[in-house]
């Protein structure tokens, strides 16, 4: 599709035909309701879904708060329970509906629409409240409903195609990255040691990223004043990835744009049609494009 | 207007017509100097005011400072005071000068010109020191005040137009980094606790910004080894969306500044054809592009 | 090598043919599997070898863990003590199989090859458990065997050279850095003071640092109103850097990408020459700049 | 100078003749040596001189260290007058050596020259040990010295051309980010408020520039819901500011890096002479450039 296309088309449904068109009939309809968003209905049925996932999303969200669970905990569960419901439905509709249902639920988005009701069915085979960790770990799996969104934005696309293209690269200074943090991190657990904070060779590179990647909680500082000098130089190899490139990229633009601007005039001045007196030509000109002559 | 001109016009008043001008009288005269800036009374205006605003943000500014309250209280509120009426004054002229003053009131200016005013006569009716949090609200709608400058530097209009020509990739991508924040805070959620400071999924939430980021207060850490890995991994990510970009920019400029370099001997400056005089031409080519003669 | 062929070759031998290729032989046998990679013996071997060296710095790691230490330090050492006679093993062939084995022993990846097996045979002659600091730095150096791995990737060879490039901007970039915290640190040790934490030059040019890289750790924080002044002076100036160039930039680029979209207009596709057949014409050419002919 | 010429003068002395060259002899031969560094004598003379200052800097720095100030105290307290006199000399002999001397000792450099040497002077005139704030502030004024330095490196003057060049959009970006600061600020003070750390507006300006610029030390946080939901908006804002043009000029890059590797066999691959076969031409070449036959 031509980019212009694209841009136009915000919502697309990405599901290829690969599940299985069926033939025409009730089942047909169903598909191109859901799977399709050419129609008035499938474009619907899309804006509802999204903004269903985003509100179960937030039920999720906000009875992990403990006050809001106890005033509102009912109501939330019951809410919870009614999306689950209607994902269950969703389901069951989409697995009808295509000619190759297994096809679909074992591919990605098959697995994510499972993962989005599944969890609240758990729930009911762990019933006492004290099992704190299997309930925290339903409401996690619960989340994963937002990947279903992407199926919408067709821009991610674009984003995943451009950080793809470059993935050779990233892997490269990544791993540059990761061997400075192994090999300094090393550096500090001897200079500082276990009674500074430093108690092992993975805690020592968990601060390494702390401190490489300029976040600095502060829970691990060092305190020797080797150590500090070793920190400091990590620091500024940590910001210095991101602002020397800044810094150069900034300064070759602004000589080009500094000769750009003086020479502007001479590409310009020096190229006036001598038939019709019109200015900015190209160099590359051989023709006056506005009257034809000879340039 | 043509580049050029508007670098010039360093104040530009940018109410536009709409307000309706006057016909020429005082109203007209009036109008000239607040809302146009073509005449030296109407630059000087302009400048006054800026002033103004800036040094009646800076009275309110001081007066939060306890010492500063106790100290000078009263007369930090006289000359608030005085402010306040100068621009009752200037309010009430703008709003009588101009042909159609709802269109005025109504506008994003006029409302701002209103906050600027209203909180310091509300302090009226609400005379008891022991409200502090009114009196906290009241000066913060005070320095808003600040967005009156904005009218005077077009500049911003540029950069507002920067950003908005931005705006679906600015969107695309502050989602990303907004469903990451969801799904790996609450990730974080389920692996340390609220033993460990993470209480609630927007508590962990709040958290995972924070890393990302690369903030790092340090008021909520992850203690367990599993949650240190994962926190790892998302400040690399926070800190690598600002280092993998430059870097890949730097490296294509480096690359090319270098063939430039090599390549230096490919193109001879002194190439020029003799038939047709064109120049430009690559050092290993034989022939002019241009004309066909020998080089 | 073109590099399109060099992009092929994700594994390539460095070592140079200084060391001295044998006559044919064992020997030769020998160099052609351990130095070349021409060869599937001679790929397998140096995929071997990476594993090899990843496990064995992941085994120095993982006996850092006091837990781990406790539990699995008769195994840890064990598996450490085989990679050491599999790494000695290694290093005389590579000795024995060249002509000229000094060439390699002094050079740099013969020095670090030594490195990866001296450190465990000395902890033989360092018997006490208590030696803790001994133990820790021979931990230090064999991680240094991580080094051998960078022989493999040629990619590091070209972010090497782009460094290398650009060397004169980044120690000038670099200087002015050192040259603020020095500055600004001396200014904030006379401002703040021991009694707030800024015991000495050193110590504030320690805080300087953590601050203008935007770490902020949080170890030592200013007190003092001027002192809260200069720090957020600091901390503009060193986020600032970071974001100054890449506003610029992406200004730059919008700029020309909003010009490039007016003059959409202008360029029209379409545009072939009906004489000779060029494209590219601007949309208000009315003669073709390669032919003279009407358009 | 052509930038060829620049690159190669590492050591510019920038003093210009407006200080007045003597007529030829003693003095004229000491104005050569100090001021220009055209001779090999002028040359050391700057080399030394560099090594100097930075001697000095160093002494000043280790005297603050209080472990150091004990031990050392009376060396470095010998060595700090021993360079306080060479300086003095070297002041001296600029005065003497010029002919308009007051234009040199009211200029930047002549003030910076004069005082890296008045503060310890000034130290007779302060005896007690007591009066440590003097003291810290003496030892101040002498790390300017380095701005000396800056004499011998002309790359600055072309980093501060280039900062110069954008200097409005600098203060533009500068303003909005003061604004933000200045109206988050207060907002969060109005929110948190003096119970929460934020004890007054320019508190809250602190902390607000320690968030937006990703520092985050920690000794101020916000506590309620609100105010953690504003602080995260005003954190991803700082860190946006620096992410979103970086990730725009990537996508921009990625983009043309991807249209030319499609697009880089079209050009080539249409473009072979029908004479000599050979391919690799412009677009706009008109003749082949290896045999000269018309394409």
């Amino acid at each position: 599709m031509k980019p212009q296309q694209r841009a136009d088309q915000h919502y697309v449904s990405q599901v290829p035909e690969s599940y299985g068109k069926p033939p025409p009939g009730l089942r047909r309809h169903m598909f191109d309701v859901i799977f399709e968003a050419d129609t008035p209905a499938g474009r619907r049925f899309d804006i509802a879904l999204v903004f269903a996932i985003m509100l179960s999303i937030l039920v999720v969200v906000l009875d992990s708060v403990p006050g809001l669970h106890r005033e509102y905990g009912t109501t939330l569960n019951l809410v919870e329970w009614s999306f689950t419901v209607l994902f269950s439905i969703e389901y069951l509709a989409r697995v009808i509906c295509v000619q190759r249902p297994w096809r679909y639920a074992a591919g990605f988005y098959g697995v994510i629409d499972l993962l989005a009701v599944l969890p609240t069915y758990f729930s009911l085979l762990v019933p006492g409240s004290n099992l704190f960790l299997d309930i925290r770990i339903l409401r996690l799996l619960r989340v994963f409903r937002i990947f279903k969104l992407t199926l919408y934005i067709e821009e991610y696309t674009r984003l995943g195609e451009a950080l793809s293209a470059s993935r050779r690269k990233i892997m490269v200074f990544l791993s540059v990255v990761l061997m400075a943090i192994l090999i300094l991190g090393t550096v500090m657990y001897v200079v500082e040691g276990p009674q500074n904070g430093y108690t092992s060779i993975p805690v020592a590179m968990y601060w390494a990223t702390v401190t490489m990647t300029t976040v600095g909680y502060g829970d691990i500082t060092p305190h020797t004043h080797l150590g500090k000098a070793i920190a400091s130089f990590m620091m500024l190899m940590g910001w210095g990835i991101l602002a020397v490139p800044t810094g150069i990229v900034t300064a070759e633009l602004s000589a080009r744009h500094a000769d750009r601007r003086q020479g502007a005039a001479r590409i310009l001045a020096a190229r006036d049609c001598p038939s019709c007196g019109s200015s900015g030509h190209e160099a590359a000109s051989r023709f006056c494009k506005d009257c034809g002559a000879s340039l």
